[in-house]
């Protein structure tokens, strides 16, 4: 692991709790104007769209948009369902930059400040770059560079997102490790040469769901972001 | 000027001595091996080489490389008129990357400390994205982003290059303001719509021959980073 250069991160659910976040956003935001419904269900449903979106992407039946916009077209399918068809376009625009407000895990700003001290540090997520830097800002992460699915104009776990984010830094891929709570990302960028490292994020669904342990061979696994810091010190 | 949200800035000549920085790297790279020669006259001929290796890109005579990479062509071409033609391979690699590590000008830090608080940053550089983040790292640049001309696959001041640079960022050309210690810089980057601001670099090529004043209209000229802070609080 001696020569590994640069970390590259996912950042929905490994770095940012997007469930509690889009949940309390939603709720700041719709409570006031007189709604009231279960905001973790919704937070559950918008997200329920985000694979089979970017799906369309991957299998190149529509052209490459941003993330910020295929969580537009989720958010305006699921709005029925949640008895949200009336909101006006403003409020509409608001709701979808709950995806730039989301609280970091609780040992991410320590596990960073360590990791930052002997790698470069990159997003390599889904999230376009205005998103990205807009929840670097929030949380006060640490970036190099904003890599990941914009720069690539595709979506993970499509190679070229992990090959684009090796070449960006001028890096060889075994000099790079992807950092991820999702065993899908981890043998996507494996499979292209990266090293890998999973970190446990068992609440990311809320109880249970969300993964304890890799389910694929991973170079290395953490309990945390602060356990990856002591692992690779 | 209150609603500029993002500071694009060159990088080159603007926020660091390019010209101070590649004679330094060079002389401690070559006169341990017992090379003499005019450091300074040095660096102004590999950059004197700058341009023209970008007009072939702009102008589609030759596919886009990465700035890393025309500045090795460069350095091949002017090797012979320095006595530099028997160089190793590994010698060469390591020069081409003096400008990694070139100084920020002494107001820098301060500067951007202070922008900081108020803006995005972000590079809007020929530099390609690694070559950003190491000088980044060199000199502890806060940038949120690393934007320019590797996003674009072209080079300034083709239109593209600023227009990427504000897409990126989901902003109108108009919250975006180019920061330059070059007339023609700021020049292109106010026809795309951006606001801009000069900032005095008197001695980028040494005692005279850098811009003290603009010679273009732009929305505000400052003598340096610090003052540049000043008149944007």
């Amino acid at each position: 692991m001696t020569d590994v250069k640069a970390l590259f991160f996912d950042v929905f659910g490994t770095v940012v709790d997007w469930r509690t976040g889009i949940a309390r956003e939603t709720e700041c935001l719709l409570s006031p104007l007189g709604y009231r419904l279960d905001w973790l269900a919704f937070a559950d449903a918008w997200r329920a769209e985000y694979q089979p979106s970017m799906e369309e992407v991957r299998a190149a039946r529509i052209r490459f948009v941003k993330l910020d916009a295929l969580h537009r077209r989720n958010l305006d399918r699921i709005r029925p369902r949640f008895g949200l068809s009336g909101l006006s376009e403003d409020v509409c625009r608001q709701l979808n930059t709950a995806w730039h407000r989301l609280p970091a895990w609780d040992d991410v700003g320590q596990g960073l400040a360590i990791l930052r001290e002997r790698f470069l540090l990159a997003p390599v997520s889904n999230g376009n770059i205005g998103l990205m830097v807009r929840l670097a800002r929030y949380n006060g992460f640490p970036w190099d560079a904003v890599l990941g699915a914009e720069i690539a104009g595709d979506y993970k776990p499509k190679p070229h997102v992990y090959q684009a984010a090796c070449a960006a830094l001028d890096l060889p891929a075994d000099q790079c490790m992807m950092v991820a709570a999702h065993s899908s990302d981890l043998a996507a960028a494996a499979a292209c040469g990266l090293r890998t490292a999973h970190v446990a994020r068992p609440e990311e669904y809320g109880s249970g769901g969300g993964e304890e342990y890799p389910t694929v061979p991973v170079d290395l696994a953490a309990r945390d972001f602060i356990d990856l810091g002591r692992k690779l010190a």
